[in-house]
């Protein structure tokens, strides 16, 4: 394990760089940042201030401030005696490749790690001497409040170098999540991005319009998936018998075109991957009490969404 | 309109009919209820005991009592003198018909609405002498506190069962939402359906395990679409830009195999769709003031998370 990261710095200063540079310092850190980009220092200050009140509501570490903040007018000198050093430029294979091999070259030691979206790290590192140092470490906006960041090493990336980030990144509060294969797209935003897609389809075939298909998450799947995720909610869709019963339930629509995704075989192999996963998230809890947990959180969640989405009252459409 | 509805029927009382039953319970209303699976009531009253203590959270109205629902032996004493019958059997179209058919001649003059997950009722109701009272009235899991329902109407509907239905859903607490095609799937659940599929794939192919997915729902793009749905959640991507912004910045990604499922072109004109519906969602509000509300509802969701899933501390994977 390498030495505990002290200072950092962003390369990349714009929502998610910002957003990283916020998280840090709200954990206590010293921030360096570069972005070439006309006026990044005063919108990126503008958006940390912006971001301070919430951040204050979750809790900063002692000595934590928006002044430590440093920004420099050449990238060596901004990630010169940085510990870790996150990426955050436009999703551009080559621009990256050749801000990553810049980066190389000025700090031979410090973790680099890309906020890239889906990009693979494998190529990503292709221009660096020291690629075994580099990872992704995939963000989600607001960076400074969201806790999951993937973590998605490359083939010539070291398990020390994972290792390291997973202590650094949940020393600032956050919850890292190791991807076991290097794929594009990763798991998050491969799971967004499917959603999305429909979602695109819909409004695109006027099926709904934007807020129609808004409400359909906000007031329905949404509400669920911020406790459970996608397998532990059907799991307690099956009544007392789970994931397993509702996969005999429901198995079948999988081959109905209820979405333009075509789904795999649901094989013997995979019921078993599935079900015995829930089971095991399920932790010797019976259906019962996962629904009395889940019941108790969306009665605070739904008077959550109230006070915060008061104009959504009245849903859009035909109303 | 219809007269207001004060007699319900539920036909069918599994996981989804007995949430119906809890909800009509709740807001005041008599329910009759018909199941002909063993240990069918006593079953769906154990469901309604351990809904209960939630729904007062949340609220009940005068006069709401579990003892108010009656079990009977024969769907014709069950659906005789209701207003609305709520057909909650198992998802076969052939067994759904002819129960509605069934219900329709017990009864001439109620709505008769169907929980279906994404039948047409077009063929849903092409064995009843009466398709114009019949409509899909989709609810999410569970019933008696998810607000969403959403309604679809067949070629046969007529359009005041519709607006009954709509007065009668949101007198019972719900956010009724008129899909405007019929479109097998509707909208709530191609959209889960797409995550679905998805999240099946990474399993398939040990991308990631049950709790990994869930855990990247969670604590990433679960947490937002509880507040903001898909759309206007990347309305805040983009930057001071919006979502035109972001679809000029990410549009590139949708050629990308990030997922399995293909996007559609994205032409001007579904640009247009997608950045106006936007901007009409944010009826005024700027980026900035949209960002501290979003920030506001996130402190204290993360909060409400932490309360309710104290095991989830650690993420599971490499950790």
């Amino acid at each position: 394990m390498a030495k505990p990261v002290e200072r950092t710095a962003v390369v990349g200063a714009g929502v998610i760089g910002s957003g990283w540079a916020a998280r840090f310092l709200g954990a206590g850190l010293d921030v360096a940042a570069w972005d070439p980009a006309p006026n990044a220092e005063s919108k990126a200050r503008a958006a940390i201030d912006a971001a301070w009140p919430a951040m204050s509501r979750r809790g900063l570490a002692s000595g934590a401030s928006p002044s430590r903040l440093i920004f420099h007018a050449r990238l060596e000198d901004c990630v010169a005696g940085a510990d870790l050093v996150q990426e955050s430029a436009p999703e551009r294979e080559t621009l990256k490749q050749d801000l990553l091999a810049d980066v190389d070259v000025a700090n031979p030691t410090a973790i680099i790690a890309s906020s890239t979206s889906g990009l693979l790290p494998t190529l990503l590192s292709t221009k660096m001497s020291r690629p075994e140092r580099m990872l992704v470490g995939h963000p989600f906006n607001p960076v400074y409040l969201l806790p999951l960041v993937e973590l998605v090493g490359g083939e010539r990336t070291a398990s020390e170098t994972i290792d390291s980030a997973t202590a650094f990144y949940k020393s600032v509060g956050m919850r890292p999540l190791p991807v076991r294969k290097e794929i594009v797209g990763f798991i998050a935003d491969r799971l967004m991005e499917a959603l999305w897609r429909e979602a695109l389809w819909l409004v695109n075939d006027d099926v709904a319009t934007t807020e129609e298909v808004d409400a359909a998450v906000v007031y329905g799947c949404g509400l669920r998936w911020s406790l459970m995720g996608t397998f532990l909610t059907f799991h307690l869709a099956g009544g007392e018998g789970g994931m397993r019963h509702m996969l005999h339930q429901f198995g079948p629509a999988l081959k109905l075109p209820w979405t333009r995704l075509v789904a795999p075989e649901l094989t013997d192999e995979l019921i078993d991957k599935v079900a015995d996963g829930c089971e095991k998230q399920a932790a010797g809890r019976s259906i019962r009490e996962l629904e009395a947990r889940r019941d108790g959180f969306l009665v605070e969640l739904l008077a959550l969404v109230q006070k915060y989405w008061p104009e959504a009252e009245g849903l859009p459409g035909r109303l």
